[in-house]
């Protein structure tokens, strides 16, 4: 009877989305379950999942909010620093 | 000095509510730490309680999204599969 | 298909015990689940508990250690500053 | 590679704010992150900060949803109950 | 960068083995962060996964301690009553 | 009243260490609920603070248990591919 409890920032998987879609979300609780099954023969009714998603203000990185380590990252890169 | 942590699908007890009441976090809270005071002696002033309403889209059981399983339960009922 | 999870220090209920005992567990597993099933509706089947036990030493209150913290308060009712 | 979950209420730090500002969260981020490598040797980009801002009617102390626990702990200050 | 806590009872995959081991640890983290590439793009470099092992007396389910329970359910099974 | 989080691996924080100090646990502990009281003006008594000591084993980072990572990134340090 496992619990898996999965973290992301509220975001779109690509530039053109927004936010985490029910397609997605649905793949991961798919994904994960089968997964427990598979590696710890844990039945499929006996898995737990809760998404949770959190503001990109609220997820620190780097000590810096999400967004601005995001572009502190991507600057050292192209500078060679990275 | 416990720490109590309930998560829950956002939607309501009953099929006419859409979410929990303020009136049914009360009692959840106040059930809760009075639980902990009998069974462990801890002081009500020393338990914390957070309740985190969760979307159906977010929870996932049976490999699947949590309204969709209960569908499938429910199915599996009615053929008497279940 | 609620998730309850309950965090206590890793001591005794009474002071000739040095930890929470299956009983007690048991009965705190018993307790929130009929809470849930008496408040939301949700079958005693649908509902997961956790119980996580943390040595004193790693939980914090006031600023220090719980234990120091609990010498620290009993001090101040001693002398009336509380 | 430490994880630091930060859960307060969703409420303003001073009577004429309603919420936790993007400054404060940057503050909580940079000042736990600089902790871990201070304390423990973390490098900064080793820490992720998770800060959850949780209603004050989700939110249970001494028993009573939150804001009601602290009307009272004031009422009680007032007449010397303290 | 996400976070995923993966909670599983203390116990052997099999009936000959009593805990997890470190294969399927590394079989579970290996897993779960594909997934997250794969699904929402996340880099493996930025995903975190811990996995909790909890004791079987400290895990609840249907109101009793886990062992308990699934005793429960076997002998419904066995009675035609599941 | 914050409820702080923290999980680190269960190691030393210097080779000749293999595990978290009292002392640190007490740095921990004092730093962030100082932070809490200067940034958001939580009074101390208010904070409740968990460190969690998790397995090496039972940490994953770039889908690799955390031992694994670390020696990868050394390699690829030196090799000049990080």
């Amino acid at each position: 009877m496992p619990i898996v409890n999965i973290q992301v920032t509220r975001e779109g998987s690509t530039p053109e989305r927004d936010s985490v879609t029910a397609e997605e979300k649905a793949a991961l609780i798919k994904g994960v379950s089968e997964l427990l099954r598979d590696v710890l023969n844990k039945p499929l009714e006996s898995t737990f999942v809760v998404i949770e998603e959190v503001d990109t203000d609220n997820w620190g990185w780097g000590g810096l909010p999400a967004l601005e380590y995001r572009r502190k990252l991507a600057a050292m890169k192209e500078t060679g620093e990275g």
